[in-house]
């Protein structure tokens, strides 16, 4: 291991090696185990791939929600996005897995923009940008294909009158040493952000303080966001309600070495607004298992275990197992080189990326519907 | 100085015997200067009887102001309340010399009720009952007469929306270390009230964002709020807008010994709504200068110095300098006994609250137009 970089996962940054079996005990959640994925599959048919293939690997109470969902009591679906750039395909992930939740729980989906999270951390960040990101990335949230009947999308920034009375009864039991000590924040840290940890709670509540109900709710999210909820669980029950669950994903590599793909290093992140040109050439230049040279590969193989490629394709753009098992079959012979792989690949994210621009495009005529009232 | 109580003034906390000069000292403001007096004097026509009898009696920035206000620039009024329960005679203070610089110098006022702050800071205080105080609070504001037409009042709980974006570009701005030191926040402050100082500027820039202009703005409030408003004019040049001027009023004493008038002694607060028999209670009851005994008083006088019914005549209820006069030496000689000097004052204080009461029930109908929209 000397020559990995040190695993660091907190909402801000995600870098190193990641070990997944490592965070759950770090965290202290549930790794999902088969017998979960059996309750699962009894509601939702066919085992999204996702969990199949434990892209969606931790959890806390999701067998909770389970129980109250076969007690006869629904559940809603929260999950968000900080709109500092423009999204990734790497974002998208836990919003597919999320839409099919929502289409097999028929689940009304809470979706938070966290624009001011984002003016807050980033100091060259202006407001006006934040609030436009959230527009930009709202048509990549409709174009993965929510229910517009069963979704609101809340900007912090434009829909603060509907979040703050929560946000103040969530801040009111949350200590300074809490949030120092979950999200390291410090002296120097501003007041802003120092409060945002409320705002993060906010939808979890939302359902339940708009209908007067105490209405379970389940987010989808990359587990780096979980520190954010376990205050939020912790404070629940003073509020009267319950805790929310979770449900946590791995994080889709970047094209480049390790950590997880940042809009930050745009040439190692697949943007959803990508020519079919900037795939290619971003494809080109990934990371692989590969040898240096095209003969040693052939004569040694690769290793798939380190390909961004091979991860793209077992956590998105492959479904057929055996045709998974083929790849790294071909790959560890060295019966396939780099380049082949980077070519099937080039082509099904630019097919999946022709059909989401499509949407995309169409979402700026029901933008407005999302957005809650 | 043995049997005086330490004096302690922060924005959670006025007690002790005031020092006022060393006030002036301790927050680095300027005195009001007699020169400043006759400045104001040239626009305002008579001297306001707070400004006569220095009851207002620090600033920041008020020669400034003046300066903008002549060479053509109009400045708006801010002023707030903390709504955690019933309006006291204290309160109307600086409301009422808040209306006379608005018809003197037909000046916008931004009204805001910090219900936010109270519930926040308050373990007992409900939302509920916040914001109900707000609603309550504001028939006290609109009985002082405000202009209509020129007055906003604004509920952070229930008009965030808009406050929130200048609230977050303010506390992007504003550290911890700062509100640690300013206002003694500790490890153990809940993230709601850190963030609440970014929240108390707002109104300060309020004018400029909606008219896209750098308003000045002037603050006429007690002195203990204005540390909340040295962090907004370091801030304020940041954002490119003017520091808030400020000019500062002193506590109006309760009746009990020391001290501003405090809600939570309500014995020694006449509120607005009291009836005549508590008024007359209350002032019976009241800390004067007199001695244990008529026959001591007739033969060794009162010391008016330190008599809150005194205090009550010399502020707010009896605008005649040479009767001013007549009452303290009726008092030193031990003509007049602290039971004359209650009657007339809670006959004075009757007559004003008659009135008051009239205007408080007859905002009823008019308490929707101050809201901002």
């Amino acid at each position: 291991m000397t020559e990995e970089e040190e695993m660091v996962v907190t909402p801000w940054e995600v870098s190193g090696k990641i070990d997944y079996e490592k965070l759950i005990q770090q965290f202290g959640t549930q790794p999902i185990t088969d017998e979960l994925l059996e309750r699962l599959k009894k509601h939702t048919g066919k085992l999204h791939l996702q969990l199949q293939r434990k892209l969606f690997f931790s959890h806390r109470d999701l067998d909770w929600i389970l129980d109250r969902y076969e007690a006869g009591q629904k559940f809603v679906l929260y999950t968000g996005r900080g709109p500092s750039g423009p999204v990734h395909i790497g974002h998208l992930v836990p919003w597919i897995f999320t839409k099919h939740l929502q289409d097999a729980f028929d689940a009304k989906l809470i979706f938070q923009m966290t624009d001011d999270e984002k003016f807050l951390v980033h100091p060259e960040l202006t407001l006006e940008k934040s609030v436009g990101f959230t527009y930009d990335n709202a048509l990549d949230v409709i174009a993965v294909g929510f229910d517009p009947e069963k979704t609101v999308i809340l900007s912090d920034v434009k829909h603060i009158s509907a979040q703050y009375e929560i946000a103040i009864q969530v801040a009111k039991r949350v200590t300074f040493s809490t949030v120092k000590a979950v999200f390291g924040f410090e002296d120097s840290s501003n007041i802003g952000i120092i409060f945002f940890p409320a705002m993060q709670a906010v939808p979890c509540f939302l359902e339940s303080a708009l209908t007067g109900k105490n209405v379970p709710c389940l987010i989808p999210a990359a587990i780096d966001q979980d520190p954010y909820w376990r205050v939020t669980r912790d404070i629940a029950p003073k509020l009267g309600y319950y805790k929310p669950a979770q449900i946590h994903c791995r994080f889709l590599p970047g094209l480049g070495k390790g950590g997880k793909m940042s809009a930050s290093l745009p040439e190692t992140s697949i943007f959803t607004t990508d020519t079919p040109e900037d795939v290619e050439r971003k494809i080109w230049n990934a990371f692989t298992g590969g040898k240096p040279t095209e003969r040693e590969q052939k004569k040694l193989g690769g290793d798939p275990a380190i390909c961004t490629i091979f991860y793209y394709f077992y956590y998105l753009f492959e479904e057929s197992n055996d045709r998974m098992e083929e790849l790294e079959r071909e790959c560890r012979s060295g019966e396939n080189i780099c380049g082949d792989c980077k070519k099937i690949l080039a082509d099904r994210v630019n097919l999946f990326l022709k059909e989401h621009q499509r949407k995309r495009e169409k979402a700026r005529n029901i933008v407005e519907k999302f957005f809650i009232k």
